[in-house]
């Protein structure tokens, strides 16, 4: 089993307003033809958005009963230190909710969480133990 | 905001067993002197264990109350028709539950998904529509 992750489907509410917050925030919609779902290309892998009780069915599981915590987050790393503060404010403004403002980090970064319309977490951060590529790519130290 | 997915943390109850389901796998941890937490380099990002306490408190969260749907899967999709039965097996071996049997999709694919041991719902696909380069990375068709 190679060791990839293809795509992240995030279960929501009301997919026209994702669509909106992910707009937002600068990230271009591909295959806007498709219907009931959307998708956007983060570059080797796929964010898709999809309605929750539609996920929960493909999966073959239970529509969850609330918006707490999941169990998982999503991370986006920034280049330099500056840019968290940037991104955190241009993700509230396309209405996400802050969970914990920008704070230094026992890691050695400086990091923070907003959730996006439907309570899914991003962390936001800053780690200069994990440089990011050109192109993007996260490779960790050895 | 560079269109970037760097991490995907998975909240887990027990840090020992889901490392070694993923070894199981045959993904390869890496930094394995990091304590508490553990990493799997897939492609150009990160896959961590974190565990769910520590997960939810370092997102300002509470602690989900249960294993149901959490609103989101992660999919790995595989070259070939053929992987799609032979990963879930491997899944299985591992210590997987299989929540949706392998079938045919009405996006004309074949897919199954398998929870791993925190039920973190895993997407196993072939999509013919989505092709996979060499080196991993989906691109979506125009």
């Amino acid at each position: 089993m190679e060791p990839r992750l293809s795509l992240v489907t995030l279960g929501v509410a009301d997919l026209a307003r994702s669509i909106a917050f992910y707009e937002a925030l600068g990230w271009k919609r591909s295959m806007t033809a498709a219907e009931g779902v959307a998708f956007f290309q983060l570059g080797p892998i796929v964010l898709s958005l999809f309605p929750d009780p539609d996920l929960a069915e493909d999966a073959g599981l239970s529509v969850r009963a609330s918006t707490d915590f999941r169990g998982i987050s999503l991370a986006h790393n920034v280049r330099e230190r500056g840019e968290v503060d940037a991104v955190v404010a241009l993700m509230e403004r396309a209405g996400g909710t802050v969970l914990k403002r920008p704070e230094e980090k026992d890691w050695g970064g400086y990091g923070a969480y907003v959730a996006d319309p439907d309570g899914h977490a991003w962390e936001i951060a800053w780690n200069p133990g994990f440089p990011i590529a050109e192109d993007g790519a996260l490779t960790l130290p050895d």
